[in-house]
């Protein structure tokens, strides 16, 4: 297919990325004849379906969203076999992850391909105004419409509850303090601990991690927390720990890692890792982490790099 | 306090346990002045309240409600200082899970002290004909009414998305086919393999486990799991695994073992517990089995036993 011809359905599209900037944003809702960017939403979910990850449930989901920016950015969902289903990734929580991890404000409207969970929808209250933001869903069928979030989840209890309104939210800018440098632990996943080499991967992955949990939205437990991999081609990818006001459907920040790794459409195998977060907190991340290296990447090295919060907190 | 007083507001009333029978349901009605069931309920929140174990958010949650046969379940949140967030219960899914393990068939009508989150509302779509179950939350205030489920969580996304209408959901009767016994995994937390020691108490465990197992709700992994805990004054507690059709906000069988333990009352030290899973499932929790234990009971023993499903589920 050329590229001067238009698409005769939207299963024909590919996406451009998972971040799709304003110009080709442009490019392609005039290539669909669709006259704003809220009509092209829901044609490129499709598209977005084809890059779930899904080898327990068999159902891809998609998830295409419109920021403030007038950057278009796009979820799937992601499961991993050998883990338990709280390493999974729903779409929603994924393109929102994207947009924080872009630096977007806030998104105006999302398309996705099936009606949001209540998981999800409780997820995107950690969102300032999340009430506004407007949802189609794409199983409606061809005259489905923008809803707002509200609609799908009236009387919320989510960051009002629980936060000063001055916190900064998810999408707002977070530049947590880490503290004091306390220790490190090196080794493989099976846990030994050993010396730590000070290789060129290692200083990426320990700044990228430590990055990422300077991003991190954690409110409720100020565990802020980020976890880094880098894949066998040598490409670092980090993700910050956001937590919800709910406490249990918060993302940790291993799963942020792996939408990064998505977003960054590396298939490569995770050949190390970093995890940077609170000596002594009361949220560490890092049994988990080597479970799910276990899993995933049983070969991979694991640091954690734990800081020591002088304020107390 | 003698028995005869009246109490004098809902703060001084005392939870007679996790489980309230209809006679004990009915005293307490009549004492409390109460005409019926549905008024007693939110009476008995500040009581559930004062059960929560919330070292993480320090924001205790009671749920309650009465069941088709007329007994009353109490919920409350569990929060496990030490571990990711996903370790812990909300106490709607506490009630349900210990609704389900009663073996009661559905929940009529539910009081809880904050609003319901989406998590928790997503969660009870596992349950038939949960758009009716009617829910009353008690910060609303003295004019708190029952609404149902379906008002919090319009449009959801739930079993008949996924399954044929004939399968079992959460609080219907399950009684899984574990198939072949395939092998043991035993040692302690760290994870070292050794001979099985064949006492009465790993026989209890064991058999506890593959009960809960049994009964777990797991069509969409097909990975039936069941756990136990033995606390050091020798007593065992079990929970299934319960899925969503959501995926994410499933109950781990660890949690619903939490669950069994905190309705008995025990809050002595864990000292030994059995995984029953399957052999090669999608979806295996040894992994974070063991991450919950070291971080909860680092001196238990965990035996895993493993099934392997003859007709290649
Ligand atoms: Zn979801
Ligand atoms: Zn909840």
């Amino acid at each position: 297919m050329g590229e001067e011809t238009l698409p005769e359905s939207t299963a024909e599209i590919s996406l451009p990325g998972f971040v799709i900037d304003v110009a080709e944003s442009e490019r392609l809702g005039r290539s669909l004849g669709h006259r704003t960017v809220e009509d092209l939403l829901p044609s490129l979910v499709p598209a977005a379906m084809r890059h779930a990850q899904v080898p327990i449930s068999r159902f891809p989901v998609g998830a295409v969203g419109l920021g403030s920016s007038g950057r278009i950015y796009v979820g799937v969902n992601l499961e991993y076999a050998g883990l338990p289903l709280h390493h999974s990734v729903h779409a929603e929580q994924f393109l929102f992850c994207n947009a924080a991890a872009h630096g977007e404000t806030w998104i105006r409207s999302m398309a996705v391909s099936h009606m949001p969970c209540g998981h999800c929808r409780q997820f995107l209250q950690e969102v300032r105004d999340s009430s506004n933001i407007n949802v189609l869903v794409t199983s409606d069928g061809p005259h489905a419409v923008y809803r707002p979030l509200s609609v799908l989840l009236p009387r919320p209890f989510g960051p009002p509850d629980l936060l000063h309104k001055d916190v900064p939210l998810l999408l707002d800018q977070h530049d947590n303090e880490l503290g004091e440098f306390a220790d490190v632990m090196e080794g493989a996943v099976g846990g030994c601990n050993g010396e730590v080499e000070d290789s060129v991967l290692n200083r990426k992955l320990r700044e990228e991690a430590e990055r990422a949990a300077r991003g991190s939205h954690a409110p409720y437990s100020t565990c802020a927390a980020g976890f880094a991999v880098a894949d066998s081609e040598g490409r670092v990818y980090a993700g910050s720990y956001y937590e919800s006001a709910a406490y249990n459907p918060s993302l940790g920040p291993i799963q942020a890692a792996m939408i990064a790794k998505a977003i960054g459409s590396s298939t490569a195998e995770i050949v190390g890792a970093a995890l940077v977060e609170r000596e002594d907190g009361l949220v560490p991340h890092e049994g988990t982490a080597r479970v799910f290296l276990a899993a995933v990447a049983p070969s991979a090295k694991l640091h954690v790099y734990r800081y020591r919060q002088s304020d107390g907190n």
